[in-house]
């Protein structure tokens, strides 16, 4: 008999699902859309027909399945197995969700925060296979983190630990959107890669980018990308900015936790060494004299967009050879 | 039979020893004069003829010492048991400490760092008991760090893991002895306290403390909190400064590992209230608005100068109890 693990990846819009084998190997997948508005018992009934029909497809047996991850926004508790609330799923509130599909599929299930899901598969198939202590960003809308420290992940007493786009890094900086201060998500999300180069222009910057404002009304952090490739004055001075917090934050981390990598994952990183090669620069130039930086990389992730159901099948089966399920 | 366990504090100038039962309790203990001039063999000698004499009059058998733990500063190989190098032990060099101990008293022995044993000494008996999640900071001539997260100390892939003192909090701030612009041991440990209060003194401001700068030639961390006590206006802005960087790494902290407790110890924690509070005030005015730190307390050490002692004790009955013993 094969093992199967199923991971899930939870978005707003869609749900993405994935089954594995024990290599953590892809056997079939599919996206479906998630109609959260629908509620949960709607979403768990739609994720598990699609467990099913994904298995049926492959002629596999249900009994294969040994376990499930489901990775979700937060916040949630997810020693407890229960989504909190949700922006996008507003009809997700103390939803159950553990138990839920559980219950549905007759099979052990864990839920887990997406960033960390996502720090998970790296950790246990992508650029971080082997390594026991890693620190991981996602670059998007704002920046998630997460935490592999003696080969586990990093919850914290509340289950909140690696947000580590709210590490202060200019304290008295640009406000970021949870209330505080100087935030690294305020200078190097891609969100706040593009405003802070809109901010600039409004300013009377001169720019490249100014068309394309005046054109769409807006400008992407790809755009910013672009227009620092092309040599424009105000993009590479912005990317620079979105470089050198990263950088900060690596020489923080490498104090904090130690890790033998930090990893980059998100649209962002499409860049290329564009960005990385400006982020070693950074860190070179901030981090200390009294011993250098052995054993230890910066680098981008490699899963790409699996990297969701990766993780979540990976949760599962840490959980299933380390006897962690709890329903 | 009574189980004992041995903890030794290995500092430049005197070698503590502390007896302990397996509650973690003291039995006896000793302070010797470390004379590190004469080389690891004498110090190691000085170790073993020390921990004998302690139990001879007790009464208590050799036989009965299960495990040793020893506190060391670094930079050293704790995995491997070496001390590396030593700022005030220069004989001390790729030197096998762990082993050598081992062999003397024909006992299993445990080498850390001492800012991670003090750390554990509170997360085993003191403010940390109980927590599985803590982070600690000793405030001295330097900022030191201890990390716990899941219940173990984190020691990073190089085991240069929590060197909290340099996390960057102000970048292009002051210059930090590490080479590093801005680390919180520039601005917030006593040595730098007492030298932002003189530099500013230098440049012109006026203080009651300028007359003890011209009666001792210095001012000490001590001073700038007694004045700032009394009402001297430099003085309340140095301590602000103090407790302000204290408070920016306490929201860090907090972002990146979730701890329940946030723990500050070293002379510094005599200033009570008036420095607790300060932390807490700009803790709260720093930290996000998103969601309150439920289930987390800034708070002071309670174990005193036994810290040491206590810590290296707890982490060889760690090690006894969870089989971690490697010689």
């Amino acid at each position: 008999m094969s093992k199967i693990f199923v991971g899930i990846d939870l978005g707003g819009t869609n749900i993405k699902i994935g089954c594995f084998n024990s290599a953590m190997e892809l056997i079939c997948n599919a996206s479906v859309a998630t109609e959260a508005d629908m509620g949960p018992e709607v979403v768990v009934e739609k994720m598990g027909q699609t467990v099913e029909k994904l298995l049926a497809d492959k002629n596999l047996s249900p009994e294969d399945v040994v376990g499930v991850g489901i990775g979700s926004p937060g916040p949630a508790q997810y020693r407890k197995g229960i989504i909190t609330a949700s922006t996008n799923m507003p009809k997700f509130r103390n939803t159950p969700l553990r138990q839920m599909l559980s219950d549905r599929l007759g099979k052990p299930v864990v839920l887990e925060n997406d960033a960390n899901t996502a720090c998970w598969g790296e950790h246990a198939v992508g650029i971080g296979k082997g390594i026991d202590d890693m620190v991981f960003f996602t670059l998007g809308t704002g920046i998630g983190g997460g935490i592999v420290s003696n080969g586990k992940l990093v919850r914290g007493s509340d289950e909140n630990a690696a947000e580590l786009g709210h590490v202060i890094i200019y304290p008295d900086g640009r406000k970021c959107g949870c209330g505080q201060k100087g935030c690294v998500e305020a200078y190097a999300s891609a969100n706040s890669t593009a405003k802070r180069a809109t901010e600039a222009i409004e300013a009377g910057r001169k720019s490249s980018l100014q068309k394309l404002i005046e054109k769409n009304g807006e400008i992407t952090c790809k755009d910013v990308f672009d227009h620092c490739a092309n040599g424009d004055d105000l993009a590479i001075e912005i990317v620079d900015g979105t470089a050198s917090a990263l950088a900060l934050m690596c020489v923080s981390m490498l104090h904090v936790t130690s890790p033998q990598r930090i990893v980059f994952t998100g649209g962002m990183i499409a860049a290329g060494d564009l960005l990385l090669d400006r982020i070693k620069h950074f860190f070179n130039e901030y981090f200390w004299t009294l011993q250098p930086a052995s054993n230890f990389e910066i680098c981008f992730a490699t899963l790409g967009e699996d990297t969701g159901i990766i993780g979540a099948a990976a949760l599962a089966k840490y959980a299933y050879e380390n006897n962690e399920f709890q329903c």
